[in-house]
């Protein structure tokens, strides 16, 4: 049987998931992990070390002061990070190395200027992060509550409103990207999860999927509400997207949201264990087209469906696997959106989103929020 | 006059301050970006391309399935992202190239496989960054108005609450870490502050600096209280701490927060233009130890004063430059946190911190909020 690689990862966990997964020890400033002959090590600050010691899930925890010190009765120039990981290294035999792809170019070169020899793997970096326990599934669908119980403030908003002049209006005041997105990260807030760039995007701003939408929404247009915080103390993501539109849909919007809506039924129908990432996503393009929504340049400008079908969520917003053009097969576990979407400026932008777990010849949704264009 | 390095950054700037500071273009995924005879360049999605052209501080924006097209017809193999940067060098003749000591060693490997060579620059990577413009400190202040209105509500609530059993209590609810927390991350996301991590800590969870707490507040004892949001539109942060205490505080308590207090105010006193943060670091350890509070191990804990005096503030919570052991020499424009610290388990733990903008023959406070030990 194979050894597994030994692995150094320094980083801070606050930014850096995959060294969070492995470690469960949440710091803003860098610090060591390494994993050698399947000891799972951390090397921490004095101001961290009690608190790595009490609650990080690794087998070792060394203080950094302690090597420091070695190492400084050894040389004349202040000690680097680098030389304290290669005196725990040194201890223990180690001369081959396994680091993340996005592991720092300087603390690379320094460890080979000492003589290891450094190999990168292609992300999920541990290939067991994109299948979700039990657990980790348990704490994306209590994230997806929290979005749904927000968007629920945000449909009853919408829907005690009242149009005028084409604008929407709730309690005497025009009802703006920003108070929605505010009623939302608040509503999450309450509910211990973080919520950042929350879009709500009518008009012209639905248009570009990643515009988080400004200023007042108006009626008849859709608006694309997408959602995606972050629990703060579980660390892992939801993500949902709804497209809503305040009073009647005009014939081609709600052709537009139909089109979406069927894609998204047939691409999560056809999620399961095996599923090919790729087709499901080249299907979706397909079918627009051969509704007669094309995908393209038009002046410069981008249209109808530029984005991917899906990906993964978990500690990461975005992570393996991806359903796009270069997508992999999916596998029971990996926790997936499924948001296509169709942008138009002279129609408008809809988008849709579910959160689904594969499954063996099929999926469950996590997702458990209507699907309603219009809000009279 | 020497030629500005050629620079190249691939990351996401949504974690990556240095992409944000350069570009002030948000993303959650990596995107290119390239610094070539001044001109500033970004290579994006086509998901990204418009939002970039209308909103990146850069010179130009090229389209990422441009150059992907063009490395197709040239190769056989799926171009990758360094295919495509190497395409947008290669147009521009550039051999040598400058990165972050973060870049992705994967990325770095492949553009020296490719023939360039590397080199790196010790972080502030752009120095400009540690200097505050008007705008950015004004960023700062506001996020610092937030965090002050929050804790106001904080120390409306312990005035407002009894004590039974020794607990805090309010509303006939015991006073938790978790509770205040709340309070204080939906006041400032009601505030457009993205506040993660707040310290709410008492009794033996305030004795370690990192420690977040949790539990019943208990009367007597010293709360720590970190706060350090981020502003969700201008990305900058702010921090503060205060140290408080329901009822009335045992004499080694306040002699306790009276040494730290005095620190502090003799810190920020000493700080402006041409201080050296190492000497006023210093001074603060020196300070404590004639005091009689020692630090170092005891029973295998860190006591007494262990973290540094302060960091730099910005689009990062620890940036640029240190008062600590290490420390560097302060200039006008640097904006810094003052936050000594004493942690004794018998004790308690305090640490008082405000934030201070660097000036020619002083400081000004950005801090505006009374330091009280009692609460009645």
């Amino acid at each position: 049987m194979a050894t597994d690689p030994d692995i150094v990862i320094i980083a801070a966990s606050e930014t850096d998931s995959n060294l969070y997964y492995t470690t469960r020890f949440l710091a803003p400033d860098p610090f060591m992990f390494l994993r050698v002959k399947g000891e799972k090590i951390l090397v921490m600050s004095d101001l961290e070390v009690d608190r790595a010691r009490a609650t990080a899930t690794v087998d070792t925890v060394l203080a950094y002061s302690d090597y420091e010190g070695r190492v400084k009765r050894r040389e004349a120039a202040p000690p680097t990070t680098i030389d304290v990981v290669d005196l725990v290294l040194k201890e223990r035999g180690v001369t081959q190395v396994l680091v993340p792809e996005n592991f720092g170019f300087e603390h690379a070169r320094r460890l080979q200027a000492k003589g290891y020899e450094l190999s990168t793997k292609r992300e999920p970096f541990f290939d067991e992060r994109a299948i979700k326990t039990t657990e980790e599934v348990a704490a994306i669908e209590a994230a997806q509550r929290a979005v749904e119980s927000a968007v629920h403030r945000v449909i009853d908003l919408l829907g005690a409103a009242s149009v005028r002049g084409g604008l929407i209006v709730h309690e005497g005041e025009p009802v703006t990207s920003e108070r929605i997105k505010k009623l939302i990260n608040v509503a999450l807030m309450e509910q211990d999860c973080v919520s950042q760039h929350t879009i709500i995007a009518g008009g012209l701003h639905a248009c570009d999927p990643h515009h988080e939408g400004s200023g007042p929404l108006r009626a008849g247009e859709p608006i694309v509400m997408d959602i995606f915080p972050r629990h703060a103390t579980t660390r892992y993501f939801a993500d949902m997207s709804r497209t809503v539109l305040k009073g009647k849909a005009s014939p081609e919007k709600k052709r537009l949201y139909d089109t979406v809506l069927a894609a998204q039924e047939e691409a999560i129908a056809s999620v399961c264990d095996g599923a090919d990432g790729q087709t499901i996503h080249a299907r979706i393009m397909e079918r627009f087209e051969q509704a007669g929504y094309k995908t393209g340049l038009t002046n410069g400008r981008m249209q109808g469906f530029f984005h991917g079908t899906g990906h993964g969520v978990g500690i990461d917003i975005h992570e393996a696997p991806r359903i796009n053009k270069s997508g992999a097969p999916l596998k029971a576990g990996h926790v997936v959106t499924v948001e296509p979407g169709l942008y138009y400026p002279e129609i408008g932008g809809v988008r849709i989103e579910d959160m689904v777990l594969v499954e063996p010849g099929g999926c469950r949704n996590l997702t458990n929020f209507p699907k309603i264009l219009e809000i009279e």
